[in-house]
């Protein structure tokens, strides 16, 4: 499936989208966020709400109807608050579009448009949700208005297939030895990052970390990390900085500043030293989530190699009732 | 000030108010919250989104402009990027209302309209940020649409005066002891929230126990602590659940019941025991962080206390350079 066509073929048949709603769960929620922040930013007709599934149904818009796109997302397809989101949106005459990577689950039924997506390692940036959802976000705007960044989005996409091999490289020579190392030391870190890329400062603690690896950590927007949370920084508490590449590089980089001078356990993962200088400026806001969620992948397996904690074991999720 | 003129005179100024942005820092923020929430909700005209103000700089929407209402708060009126975020808002020609406690400060001068608030533990409810922004958004709904729980808000923010002081000296006989007690034995604790809520969820994290009591945690919405973050619980782990009075709050008892059974670490702040069912349902979802500031107040207060650690003292905020 293709952006381009998807979003054609949504438009003419609604004549046009007025609202989007992602809607997910955890992991799945994460990937969905920088495309709903890009569309919060860019455009002038849309209304954009993102939503983990069960507060969507808690709380649908009154505005949620033919006119509205529901983008979902369940890798497994099986999700039941991802199913019951999208069974509500389809009464409520939504168009609904559910990104999973399992054909045969639930979730991939007539009457909504199944975008089934490869998963591993090697299959490229934009057929993932994490390039997918941007590459919709971008088509809507172009198609409906105008996106003057669209062929930079393309582009960036296509340049991250580049970038990530030889950032996984770097990452494991650089830091994640450091990494599982101050984990063995320390029952606890704190997570920065800031803008679409918070979506990953989040997932690096409650999948990577909380959900993988049974660590207990925190996450902290760096903007907001002045207005309270930097009050608990001190020698000997863990930080994890998220660097940016992008336009919000600039709260990330405040928060450098002072972790540097209060705390003398830091590390730091610039996304401009692991190639996002070869992305288009106007698109690495919504990338960078890209380049971190592969850095999260590779920071959990070697946390996990070194306490022997395989990062797909799980003690209670499909394993226990709940 | 009323929220009924003010949002009169506003619409009768600019014709139409098409967008609402809520626009601020840390506290200032979170009392913000649960009124971009019920726009979201109930909205059939209005976008509404929700900003710290740097990012709000950083990402200002292309739609900012004439037909845009941006509610910022500033408690110190001073905050730096509340002051940007308000110039630039102006700069754009959006109608600027800033709320904050001093009529003195940076933030309290024309053209922007400045509401100034009282604070105290005996000012009501409704006069206070978390009071006034979910009646500007009842108002704005009421004025330009309709909205069907106009009454039931006023109704509920009158009884928030009464439900408060009972619930004050309720959470000081029963949790406050065990709380600042679990935090002598606790380098870490996970605090659980969801809906309109989860706002002070965030806030007891990042202000009353981050900022005021050096307290180290994190928080989780109890939606999205089963697809990831319920892995990392186990006996010794210490929760603090905030179980909401309103429809959200079937995702709280989905968490209470799971952590019930998986850590022996778990205290409840029930809304429903505190008062809350006197409220409106119609309304309780954004008025539950209104009793909830207010636990936030007593539980922090308790731990400092114990700690010999004054929650107004500070190490950063406004003594060293950032």
């Amino acid at each position: 499936m293709k952006a381009y066509s998807l979003v054609k073929d949504i438009i003419a048949e609604r004549g046009s989208i007025e609202e989007v709603y992602w809607v997910a769960c955890g992991g799945s929620l994460i990937d969905l966020l920088p495309a709903h922040m890009l569309l919060e930013r860019e455009s002038c007709r849309l209304v954009s709400s993102a939503y983990t599934a069960r507060e969507f149904c808690i709380s649908a818009p009154k505005r949620l109807g033919e006119h509205s796109l529901v983008v979902a997302c369940s890798h497994s397809g099986n999700t039941p608050e991802a199913l019951d989101a999208c069974a509500l949106a389809l009464e409520r005459g939504a168009k609904v579009v559910a990104l999973t990577d399992n054909a045969d689950s639930k979730i991939a039924h007539e009457p909504l448009v199944c975008w089934v997506y490869p998963w591993g390692t090697d299959v490229p940036a934009g057929e993932v949700p994490s390039g997918i959802a941007p590459l919709i976000a971008a088509e809507l705007l172009e198609q409906q208005e105008e996106y003057e960044h669209l062929s930079g989005m393309y582009q960036g996409v296509g340049i991250m297939d580049n970038v990530l091999p030889a950032a996984r490289r770097k990452v494991n020579e650089e830091l994640a030895p450091q990494f599982a190392a101050l984990c063995q030391e320390h029952p606890f870190l704190y997570i920065l990052g800031s803008g679409p890329n918070f979506c990953q400062t989040y997932g690096f603690a409650i999948c990577s970390l909380m959900e993988m690896q049974w660590q207990s950590c925190s996450y902290i927007h760096s903007g907001e990390y002045f207005h309270g949370p930097f009050e608990v920084t001190e020698p000997g508490v863990f930080y994890f900085l998220q660097m940016g590449s992008s336009e919000f590089r600039t709260m990330d980089e405040r928060a450098l500043a002072f972790l540097r001078e209060h705390t003398d356990t830091l590390m730091v993962l610039d996304a401009l030293e692991y190639g996002m200088d070869q992305v288009p400026e106007s698109v690495r806001a919504y990338l960078d989530p890209v380049l971190f969620y592969a850095m999260n992948v590779e920071l959990r397996a070697a946390r996990g190699k070194v306490f022997g904690h395989d990062p797909d074991y799980r003690r209670y999720m499909g394993v226990v009732s709940y």
